[in-house]
């Protein structure tokens, strides 16, 4: 058995994708804290030897290092045979949803959770900007999922497990999510998946509970 | 021999990535002209039937339809057999940089020109945030491109075609190219493959040349 170690801090949804599909899959795995509101990714050891991106998560195993959450899923789904998809047709279409992910889901929405939930700082026009591309982000998912259980159909995959990465998170973003009925259905349903845990159980925090510092 | 449609406008570098790629790999293709500047893809008949996520490029072919770039990139790669990494590691680090692409490195970029150099609108302040984004990103790449020809070592993959499709535009943006010796050089080398063409030269513009409307 693989020993998985996943660098990883509970606020990052990113992280939070790939501790997700360690647990569905039933790996035996631990999270290594990484103090990134400390900066510990913005520079030094971590940026020259584990990650140049500078970003969280990074996955450890049998000597070596995989980063970008999308690649850990996709090598996770390859070594379990689950969650992956079956055809070519079903993995270009996980593709599909995790590079749409990346570039406007997680993406605008993280950074204005990150403004507006995490650090209350953030110009309004910056905030604007942000909110309203992951409303547009939100609206395209919610229409993909009015006829599905799953992005894909019937079955999770990887693709939900990326797109879901910030959906457990509570702080204020200014998003009113009622009007996302489809999407809200969905987050639901994931989180009934067997072995499913709140980010907060899998990996360690970052920032104090009370004060967010 | 497949029938290659490609939805699209010439100053997306979007689309550019796979006009490049069908190009490179010899295959026959004719551009679909997108009213992109003019709405077509922001509803109607478009988003309805042809992309739902209101983005372009897409690929027709055999009564079917691909869209998101790096899922076309990946789909030509399989086709021919080129470009595309020959074990699991390279196939990985290939999708590593296209998620950071989507995410990070055309994603902001190629807002800020659409803003800076063709709508030449936008707040300041987002303007700033999504400069500072864009140069947190070249800095990545160039750096890594310090020791390398291309992103994963001496050959060209679908990875550098993805992160190269904003890289030949004229547009001013206010990014200072010349910090980035080895990013342009890398862009350089690129342009240099047997068969590399303009943007402007594989597909039609969206935008009068003269006023940009």
């Amino acid at each position: 058995m693989r020993d998985f170690r996943l660098y990883c801090v509970g606020e990052s949804g990113n992280c939070f994708k790939v501790a997700l599909m360690l647990e569905l899959c039933g790996y035996a795995w631990q999270p290594v804290f990484v103090d990134f509101f400390g900066g510990a990714t913005r520079g030094g050891q971590y940026r020259e030897e584990i990650n140049e991106l500078g970003e969280v998560p990074t996955l450890e195993f049998d000597g070596k290092r995989l980063t970008q959450s999308g690649v850990i899923l996709t090598y996770l789904a390859n070594l379990s045979g689950k969650y992956g998809g079956k055809t070519e047709d079903e993995k270009l279409e996980i593709l599909r949803w995790m590079l749409f992910d990346n570039h406007k889901f997680t993406s605008y929405y993280a950074t204005l959770r990150w403004m507006v939930g995490l650090q209350k700082t953030g110009d309004p026009a910056v905030i604007d900007f942000l909110t309203k591309r992951a409303l547009s982000a939100f609206s395209i998912v919610d229409k993909h999922l009015r006829a599905r259980a799953f992005l894909l159909g019937d079955e999770p995959t990887i693709a939900d497990f990326s797109l879901a990465g910030y959906q457990y998170y509570e702080e204020e973003t200014g998003i009113d999510r009622s009007a996302f009925a489809n999407l809200n259905a969905w987050s639901q349903r994931i989180a009934a998946l067997p072995g499913w845990k709140h980010p907060y159980e899998l990996m360690p925090r970052g920032l104090d509970v009370a004060t967010n510092k």
